[in-house]
């Protein structure tokens, strides 16, 4: 598989960028295309051993910043990193696409330069969520602020097929983000999701109440991108504060720090299960290429990952599993439903 | 001030509703009125002292099961103990109304038996949520699933009122939850109400993401019911998670377990900032009376803090400040927005 790789992405491009390229093409024999500034990569390229690994690199003179306005930048910069990048995998040049960079660019180029999956309403961005039952897969985060009942039921057939093929779940079980667990709970766009989902054929478990997501009640957790932005980063700041304050309370205890100091290894085990650079990023579902959009703060061990996602998506075919579970999905609608 | 206790309402009632009632009655100085079967009620006044205490019972024969649907069972049971307790609070009989009960009934029950404070067009649930510079005040928690821009300026208004007057803080800082930080991010919903938000005379800091949340960028957080019920629940969820996580990978090391031994009281500490039975409830604004809506779960202590929240909301003229707050936030509306 051959997968392009921004290397002007992460915060602290082109050093994980490309090192974390180098690291999957070793581990997974990926071969790697890197896309940015020439004499950046090289220099960077010069430090790592190489030998045996099938690296080219494709100049791109631009660069989008993480601060600029997605849309107008990637319109206007033809010739940054992450656009040259979406229009290698355009052209099938490449099975698949990361980049660290501004995550709103990475959403625009692909809107732009590369089609969506006949059918698809709205791509969706996406990512594992840590759960007690291992990780799940929630969608959508953030690209779709405000949705229709007919996004939502893509949203959770792109889901469905990404869990099987990805996380090696056979019929995962698909539940909708709700304010009640009963089928009529929720708000107007849940309660005419619902019975869409309900015929949909998928293994759809119903609604799920915020308490249940982390307690592991489904494998695909299907909201909008309003609600999943916010429960995404809000879990963030939960975990954030509840270490936080352990750790103050522990400092105020000089024995309960003698006990902190022998427990490490347990925490450390905790901080790993919940480590994001674990995940690899996060698809980009409904566009007509493999796109992993990884976190700007990567090092390389997260870019590693973020390869080896986009290398085992184009392996495990799950772009034409899309395509077919769409095409399916599309006789459920109404054929009133406008786009 | 004279506070109604539903004793019927929590899920082992009437003892955790009746012992925290006169709990709160020695350590505030209540006037408690106890609203349930009578029999049941004075069996279990008869096991503790309420010498001193001013305590009295009003017979309701009926209550309201946390199954029940909500609308229906407050319009069919009349002499139910949570209708009956309304309608003290409605003759201004008494000064605020207490119910672990069946939330949404206790909502229901305020809407047809308690007038709405004039120019309110939708009450909001809301509660206390411990953030890392202590807690914050976020409504609506589930009231109102689909929201307004105007509904959601209204809770911002109500919201500063109670955490000026029972939070004691001055100008408290409020916030929109969103899915981005600046202006024009987030759903149309929150888009349309920023400015609202902005030109409202609070003291508003601006969209908030959920990480920012626990960290405790505001004192008031605003949101529909929709997000903020997955938004409340979902914390609870990670932060049980998180917890168990820990526990778990403890478990697994004999000498962390040791540790885990010694850092004990530190946990202990982190859980008791954490207690929901802390909080006292969470008011339920908006209705032309001081209702507290507490836990289900609720135990004697939990009853006791909420009775105290009630007493403090009359004692502290809050109903007046929301009124007034109302009245001048009316100002801000165009004059065509129909309810």
């Amino acid at each position: 598989m051959r997968i392009v790789v921004d290397a002007m992405g992460s915060d602290q491009h082109p050093q994980p960028d490309v090192q974390g390229a180098l690291q999957a093409a070793r581990a997974y024999g990926t071969e790697i295309v890197l896309v940015g500034d020439q004499s950046a990569i090289e220099t960077e390229l010069a430090r790592h051993d190489r030998s045996g690994l099938n690296i080219s690199i494709v100049h791109a003179s631009q660069k989008i910043e993480m601060k600029e306005h997605p849309a107008a930048a990637v319109k206007s910069k033809k010739d940054s990193s992450m656009v040259v990048g979406m229009g290698l995998l355009k052209r099938r040049e490449a099975d698949g696409f990361v980049s660290a960079g501004n995550s709103g660019g990475v959403l625009a180029a692909a809107l732009l330069y590369l089609a969506r999956i006949k059918g698809v309403k709205r791509p969706a961005l996406s990512s594992m969520f840590p759960t007690r039952q291992g990780p799940c897969f929630m969608l959508d985060l953030g690209a779709n602020t405000d949705c229709k009942p007919e996004y939502l039921l893509q949203f959770a057939i792109m889901g469905s097929v990404y869990a099987e093929r990805l996380l090696g779940i056979n019929r995962p079980r698909v539940a909708l983000v709700s304010n009640g667990e009963e089928e009529g709970k929720g708000s107007l766009l849940v309660q005419e999701a619902y019975p869409l989902l309900k015929a949909s054929g998928l293994n759809f478990v119903g609604n799920a109440e915020g308490k249940d997501i982390p307690a592991g009640i489904a494998d695909v957790i299907v909201t909008d991108g309003f609600t999943g932005n916010v429960m995404l980063k809000l879990s963030e700041g939960v975990a954030s504060f509840l270490l936080g304050m352990i750790k103050d309370e522990v400092k105020k205890r000089p024995v309960a720090s003698i006990g902190a100091l022998l427990a490490k290894p347990a925490f450390e085990a905790v901080r790993k299960r919940l480590d994001y650079r674990e995940y690899g990023g996060g698809p980009l579902l409904g566009v007509d290429g493999i796109v992993v959009v990884a976190h700007g703060r990567s090092d390389a061990l997260a870019i590693q990952n973020a390869v080896r996602l986009a290398h085992q998506a184009a392996e495990r075919g799950t772009l034409e599993a899309m395509r077919a579970g769409i095409e399916q999905g599309l006789g459920l609608l109404p054929t009133t439903v406008e786009d």
